[in-house]
This record gives structure tokens, C-alpha cells and sequence, in this order.
């Protein structure tokens, strides 16, 4: 499926002087599709205006909306990736917000992970890799991506289905392209993002199934001994779902009752 | 000048699956071209070398010296923008250092300086944004510049000529576009780049040559207050040479012997 729109027409490549390329200057969704459908579309909207906002991106979103609807439905079933890019950039930082943003989508097959990491748990590689905290940054899926792809380059081994990363102080903020919830004494934790990570669009989805069910949530600082002395350890993302965690290094976590609950209510909605 | 070529060849357009555009999984080089000529070639390339060891980037450097001998005598006079990106990935942040590094061209003329900036020194915008500590990318000039777009759109004014960029911890580091150096009791100093910042090869050039001329010379962290407390403050890159500071916010500097000194030194270099 080597389906791809640029601003709402069929191509396969954008000009070099895009300054996506240049910069990293825009945003992306990972959308999953299935029966024509953009899955959790009103959440991941939501993040990409906030961004624009942030950013000061001049993004046309019924336009996107409408482009968005006819590209999943072309694409059936599979994965649509989503690029918003200030748009071609005169050289020099110096933003236009005058320019409207490019919207590039590209569509592809689900990755064909192993179905059995969300039955049987998988295990976390430790990333040496740190992430670094920039506020202004944290939370927002940018195309500022370079500290996960140094990440995801530290193993190779089919053993890891995802890397665990911390901040510089030790605390600990997500995978390399996961949230991570941690659960002690019935309690659900996840990581306070607002220095750095991606607010997953799982992640909102799963606080509001958690909180609907009155499991007692927190959004935090986790430390790594927290980590450690958790309960029961799972990650997530809007195209695999919730993975228990079951290793990191010598510890291990059971799969345990809230990550079975979360996971059931999760596939209730999604059915 | 709409000049460029990809991998050697004319082009105007990369492909969507670039992961320079997904990721900013790259790095780029701004290089002054006078008379056919890549002005301070050997910096911009180990600079580039460097980069592409930190980052596992598979760069043909024989390839590119090549190309870019043709593309510069080509352009005549004006600016080379190098762009090296991972390549076009599969989805994932996950990097293959198998595939060879796409080379970018892009020629455009000099940006019109006003002239006497050199002369009569520039005044620097004090912008709000903060540099982010991530040792495993500092230095280099790689594709993530979302900070420096957000701190370029921080003013419009043509008042200001730069702007100055602090990290979180307050310590000085560097112009949006520039390295900044401070004279102090007739020493050199700027700041050491090994938490954030990009190590600009005018900055090496200058070092080297305040060194030949036996300017005391160090290379470490500088406080808003050192700043402050300069003799002399001035910034340079690559394109411009140098300028002097004059002012920031109610503080303003003379143009002071070591600067002039080694404006004169840059002058009998290049010339």
C-alpha cells in the first residue's frame, strides 16, 4: 500500500525545501484505520490542534477532516500516518504562520506485531538513551523525533518489543513508542509529560476507561524504584492496544487484574 | 537560485518516506560558497563526519565531497545548503545504518545582510525559549529545530538581529542562528556546547585563530551575569563572520579591541 496524499491529492514525494525536512517543523498522527475508519479520531485531532496551536501552525482542519475521511476510506484497513508541516520555508527559522500547513497522509498495513505480547506480556529493553525536558516541547507528537530514534537503535534483538525511556533525572516516561501505566495497590499511575514524552492518544483513552470504571488513577513523576515496586507494569498505543509488561533486566511483573480489566474495556469499545 | 540536486542528480522533491521529514533523522550544513568555492570545507565536513558517527548515519563522503565540488562551482556565489538525511524508512523509529544516507543540495544567494551589521554591532532579542540539555545531540547540526523555530518566532523585529538563547539551568549558550563569545579582562570565553547548542565551525575557526594570535581563549559554561559583566560580546557564524553586541535589553556593550582584532584576522583569512 503505497497510498499517499499531499494536500488532498495523490503524490509520493514533497519539495525539498518543505521545512519538515529542513526542521522537523510540524506534527504527526499514527492513525489505525479499520473498515474505512479512522479509529479514535476526535482524540487524535484533538492533539494535532493543540499542537498547532502550540506551535503556531496554520492547519485547515475540515479540509484535513474531509481528506482524512476519503484517505481511510481508500485504504480499507491498515495504519494511516499523518504529516503537518509549516508548509516550504524560505531559508531561515524565522516561522510564517501566513503559509497554511501542509498535510501529507500516508497509508500502510498494520504492523504485523506478535500477537501474543498482548496475552503473554513482553519484555522492556532499558534505553540508555535519556529524554530530554523541554516543556515547550513535551506531550506534543512532533517531527522532532531524533532521541527515539537513537532509542529504538540500541537493540536489534526480537526479545524486546519496546525500550523503557527515562528523563535525565531518573524518573520514568514512557517507550520508545508507547505510554506506560504502572499499577500499585489497585492505583493506576502514569507519567506527568509536561517536560517531556508524547501524550499518547491511548494513554487520554485509557484514563477516561480507568476513570469511568472508578479504578483510582494519578497522572505523576514515576521514579524508577516505583517502576520497580509496581504491581502490575503495561504499555500502550492507539495501533497495538495495551501490552502487559511481564520483564525489565532481572525483574518481572505478573499480568495483573486492572492491566486484564483495562484491557477488556478496552476491546468493549473498540467492538 | 532554485539550484538542488538529491543523491547528484537535479531534483526538487524528496520522497514522503524520508525519515528526515519523519523524524528530522538527519543533519544539515549551511556553507558560504564564493567563487565556485565551499568556503571552510574541511570544518563543515568533519563537523558533518562527526554527526554522522553520533547519529550511525552511512554517509559516502568521497560521493559527497564530489558532488558538492560540482554543485558549488555550479553556483557560483551564494549558499549551499547540505542536508544528509537516514534515508526513506519503513515505518518505525527503528534506524537501518545499511542504507546509504541521502545527500540534499540546495543553492540560494547570500540573505542580505545589512551591511552594517559588522560594523556597528546588532542588538540581541532576549528570547524566552530555553535550550533543552541532551548531551547525546549536542553540537551537532541535526534536523530537530523545533527549538530554534520557536525562539526565531519570538520577535519580528528588524531591531534585533539575533536572539539569545539560554538553557534551563540559565547558563548562556548561544544566538538562534550564531555562537556567542564574551571578552572578559582581555580572555575569550564561550560556551561549552556539551549539553545543548550547536558547535558552529566559525566558532572553531575563531578559536583557532585567537589561539594563534595567543588571545587567552576558554571554553566553558557562562552565566547571564558573566554576560552581563562583559568587556566585550560578539556573535558569528559561518555566513555573516561576526558581529559585534551592543545591546540587550537596557545592557549595551562597546565594540572592543578583541573583536575588532579578530574581525581583522577573519578578514586577512578569507581574503
Amino acid at each position: 500500500m503505497a497510498d499517499a496524499w499531499l494536500d488532498g491529492l495523490p503524490a509520493s514525494t514533497v519539495p525539498l525545501a518543505n521545512r519538515g525536512l529542513a526542521y522537523g517543523d510540524g506534527l504527526f498522527e499514527t492513525i489505525k484505520v479499520k473498515n474505512g475508519k479512522p479509529s479514535l479520531l476526535a482524540r487524535h485531532l484533538a492533539r494535532l490542534q493543540e499542537g498547532c496551536k502550540r506551535l503556531s501552525l496554520n492547519l485547515n482542519i475540515a479540509l484535513l477532516r474531509q481528506e482524512l475521511a476519503g484517505f481511510c476510506e481508500n485504504l480499507g484497513d491498515g495504519v494511516a500516518k499523518l504529516i503537518i508541516t509549516r508548509g516550504d520555508g524560505q531559508r531561515g527559522y524565522a516561522p510564517s504562520n501566513a503559509t497554511p500547513a501542509r498535510r501529507i497522509l500516508m497509508g500502510s498495513a498494520m504492523p504485523a506485531y506478535p500477537p501474543q505480547n498482548a496475552q503473554a506480556g513482553v519484555r522492556l529493553f532499558p534505553c540508555q538513551t535519556r529524554l530530554a525536558c523541554q516543556p515547550l516541547l513535551a506531550g506534543l507528537k512532533h517531527l522532532n523525533r531524533l532521541e527515539q530514534v537513537l532509542a529504538r537503535g540500541e537493540w536489534q534483538s526480537t526479545e524486546y518489543a519496546e525500550g523503557l525511556l527515562c528523563d535525565y533525572s531518573g524518573r520514568v516516561i514512557e517507550g520508545v513508542f508507547s505510554n506506560l501505566f504502572v499499577v500499585k495497590d489497585g492505583h493506576l499511575l502514569t507519567a506527568d509529560l509536561s517536560r517531556c514524552g508524547v501524550a499518547g492518544v491511548m494513554r487520554a483513552l485509557l484514563l477516561e476507561l480507568a476513570g469511568n470504571a472508578n479504578i483510582p488513577l494519578g497522572i505523576r513523576d514515576i521514579s524508577y524504584r516505583e517502576l520497580l515496586a509496581a504491581d502490575e507494569v503495561f504499555i500502550c498505543n492507539s495501533l497495538y492496544g495495551i501490552w502487559p509488561v511481564i520483564a525489565l533486566r532481572a525483574k518481572s511483573w505478573p499480568i495483573g487484574a486492572v492491566t486484564r480489566t483495562l484491557q477488556d474495556l478496552l476491546n468493549s469499545t473498540e467492538g
